[in-house]
């Protein structure tokens, strides 16, 4: 059941962008984008990937699975760290490969580096930035202390 | 100036992480994923990609500049519709591989297909969907008229 056989086939160009049939678009990895934001704020928490089983999963249990390209296995969000998403809506793209979660995170944080969202750091836009941007930190604190979490060692 | 050099080198994880160089992780293909949301209501509008050349050109301009994968070409988001993108906020996540863009939507869509966002269609979430996922249009009615903008033939 969680194999890519769980999703329609694709079809025309029509039918993917206007069909009710979920026939999503994995890349020749097998994988495909998932952004995570914030049911209440909006805020994106993260962007991460999932391969035909980890959406299957993600469907099937209403929390956030991905794809771990670094471990190369299944990774249900907040297994270690109790920082689930429960997933309260999910959505894809008029071309069908991407994916988009309004969860609900679990802990207050996304990040293993402790922040609510793993995009922390702004980039500066405008002409003089272009080749020399230095990021700024957005957030004014972490929401949690990651190695009292996973241990002196951040995975 | 618009190369991959236009950005620093990628050092340890912890510089990458926690430093102020921007290093952005491209990947096999020379791309990285940029999602853009809307600066008020913080929807996702679109998720696409950014070569080297795009994101420095979307830092230079303050307007969304992505790579079209099909046409294999910059594209400066709106220079047929109309509908750029002005980039509020430009940020970059924990490992630098994902970019977001806080945007102002020019024209009220973003989409091509004539939705203010590309996330248009939402995915059944539970056990009994996860089979036979049936997608739902979220949106009671198009921004605009897609054939008015582009031409009989949407692009």
């Amino acid at each position: 059941m969680s194999t890519a056989s769980a999703f329609a086939d694709r079809g025309s160009k029509e039918q993917i962008e206007t069909g009710s049939a979920f026939a999503p678009k994995f890349d020749e990895k097998g994988l495909i984008p998932a952004i995570a934001t914030d049911f209440d704020s909006g805020e994106v928490l993260m962007q991460a990937w999932m391969n035909a089983e980890a959406l299957a999963k993600t469907i099937e249990i209403g929390e956030a699975v991905y794809w771990s390209r670094s471990r190369q296995e299944l990774w249900h969000k907040g297994a270690t760290s109790g920082h689930t998403q429960i997933v309260k809506e999910l959505r894809t793209d008029c071309d069908q490969d991407s994916i988009w979660l309004r969860v609900e995170q679990k802990g207050g944080a996304a990040c293993h580096v402790g922040y609510r969202s793993c995009f922390y750091r702004r980039i500066p836009v405008g002409a003089q930035a272009a080749g020399d941007a230095e990021l700024e930190v957005t957030e004014s604190e972490k929401a949690y202390d990651p190695a009292a979490v996973y241990g002196k060692k951040s995975h």
